[in-house]
């Protein structure tokens, strides 16, 4: 029986789930899920996921949610398809570490961002300027740490590609599309990293999904 | 060289890490923080965690920062010492999901809470009721979704005691001193997981650091 991913492709933690079965080379079915509706508070979502949130996944009689423990669990389970998405060892101390940066240091703000310069206008929403002022020197403040980092190490969680750099980049994108371009394009490493993460096929493959929407 | 953790113990994350380090009775050195001094905004301190943030870790060479990383570390490089803290093979999926949702959905509304009902009282600061309500409404739902979830298992990761449980227990602990404690009162399944949790002595031990303050 194939995977299944229910949601949305406009949703970024639906799209990390999507990056990483096509890092991974796998087959899937994408089930959308219809939020205007309110389908995802609707008991056979529930059944899904209970918090009533996109994405949640089926792998056979499997049923997960939250983004980033899927990703985890295709990395693990799927370990010998496609990229590796770990490193493996001493190094997965630091990748850890750089994993939970990427959920509590950079995904808040970034989060605050994209809903101020990308979902409000999107809905013609006025966009809160002292939200973007506040959270602009928040992310510079992560900025300046990110650079640091790949001063040291080409990836985030080290010397190869791995989830950790892979978890940022729908948010990374978005911004990247708005004025804080201007913060990663401030910072040669970060923007190298960026560009690079950027490139890779899996992410092409998300895009098209969500450009054919 | 022992281990060593830097911070105070009033921090819900710094408490997490002593909590994986009693739960596998290892030694190590607590190393205080001076916040009020701006202690963890100095340089030494940023060379540790250059978010400038408690907890930061050291064993032997390798510095860690992030609680839940080193939780993660320390139950996994010291795999073969007192508690177990993960679940083996299929059963880490399912754990790794429940992992996110303490993260994601439990500790953002768990720490406006404390916030609201432990910090700004214990600091002379006037209660915002609306955050109060607000956030009481948000954890009734998580609650109701951890009432299912223990009708199916004993402990939030499994039939084990994991990382899970022990990454709620300063914020779970601090919150049944506040009048949100009747939330977990009124779940059978959570309130008896909560006291049962609650009653290990490695959280006993961590209390007590805390009372020698
Ligand atoms: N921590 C979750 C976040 C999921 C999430 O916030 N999904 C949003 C869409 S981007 C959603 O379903 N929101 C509807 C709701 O919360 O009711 C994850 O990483 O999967
Ligand atoms: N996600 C981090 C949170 C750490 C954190 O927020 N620590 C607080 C004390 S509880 C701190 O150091 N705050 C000072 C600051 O952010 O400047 C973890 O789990 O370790």
């Amino acid at each position: 029986m194939v995977m299944k991913v229910y949601g949305t492709v406009l949703s970024t933690p639906v799209m990390r789930v999507l990056t990483a079965l096509y890092e991974k080379d796998l087959e899937f079915e994408f089930v959308p899920v219809d939020m205007r509706a309110g389908e995802h508070k609707k008991e056979h979502f529930l059944a899904l996921n209970p918090f009533g949130q996109i994405p949640a996944f089926e792998d056979g009689d499997l049923k997960l949610f939250e983004s980033r423990a899927i990703t985890q669990y295709i990395a693990h389970v799927y370990a010998d398809k496609g990229t590796p998405l770990v490193c493996e060892g001493k190094k997965m101390a630091p990748a850890g570490v750089w994993m939970e940066v990427e959920a509590h240091q950079f995904d808040p703000v970034a989060s605050k961002l994209q809903m101020e310069l990308v979902y409000k206008p999107k809905f013609g929403m006025a966009t809160d300027a002292a939200v973007v002022e506040e959270n602009e020197l928040k992310l510079a403040k992560v900025l300046d740490v990110y650079e640091a980092r790949l001063s040291q190490s080409k990836y985030m969680g080290g010397d190869c590609f791995t989830l950790v750099d892979l978890h940022h980049l729908p948010a990374l994108t978005n911004l990247m599309g708005t004025p804080v371009k201007k913060l990663f394009d401030a910072r040669p490493k970060v923007s190298a990293w960026a560009a690079n993460i950027m490139a890779r096929p899996a992410w092409a493959k998300v895009l098209a999904m969500k450009n054919q929407q």
